[in-house]
């Protein structure tokens, strides 16, 4: 049993898929986390600094959508809690795993959508490879 | 929960170090199964078939050993089962997580004492890229 679980979701409905099932794996005292990463867009030359604001809030906006409907999936008896950060997916989840200190990863072993050479996607793919604790592949 | 779970095993401290913890993820009534792969040697010009014997049986005389020792680690009440096979670890791992139709591999996140490029080691890698189901990395 995990006293701390993080989950990171994209949104997808792989990421959703059976992922509620963690909630099995956590200690009587334990806290989930659900945490979803929005990309941060930097300033393009075709687009104008309004645009550029308004993209980066509907994605944190995005971002908000996916952590609530994840949270929704989990009994309302476990300690759930949610985080929607900017950065990269792969090294956002590691960082905020790290600093929260969990004793499991929980994530889809498949991306949004994505179609690639291999079985999973690269988020779980980079995950697996920084992470130096458990890490959940959930098919 | 998992009505079946697969923890292939070499051995190594790796193998072991906290692996255990997936009796905590089996249904009440579910089965651990645990494997261990050996090598099998083919014939080479300079040892004899005697020698080449030899090796094959300890080969499996460890991979027994192997599995023996992980069922040791578990509660007695589960339903442990071993199984020991010849073959390449991460296919026959796969072919027997698929023949078994086991919900979950639990494998150590790294190999047997290998200084790899990455932090896992290249069974599990192998594993995670071709089992369609749920892998927990133990690390």
């Amino acid at each position: 049993m995990y006293k701390k679980i993080l989950v990171p979701t994209d949104g997808s409905e792989a990421a959703e898929k059976e992922v509620e099932k963690v909630g099995d794996l956590l200690a009587e005292d334990g806290e989930i986390i659900i945490l979803s990463v929005a990309s941060e867009l930097t300033p393009h030359q075709f687009q104008s600094k309004e645009d550029i604001d308004k993209l980066n809030q509907s994605f944190l906006d995005e971002a908000q959508f996916n952590v609530d409907k994840m949270k929704a999936k989990f009994d309302p008896n476990l300690n759930v809690t949610t985080k929607v950060l900017v950065g990269f997916p792969a090294e956002t989840i590691v960082k905020v795993a790290e600093e929260e200190d969990v004793g499991l990863i929980a994530i889809s072993s498949s991306g949004k959508g994505r179609v690639t050479k291999f079985f999973i996607g690269s988020v779980a793919e980079k995950v697996i490879h920084s992470f130096k604790k458990d890490v959940l592949l959930v098919h």
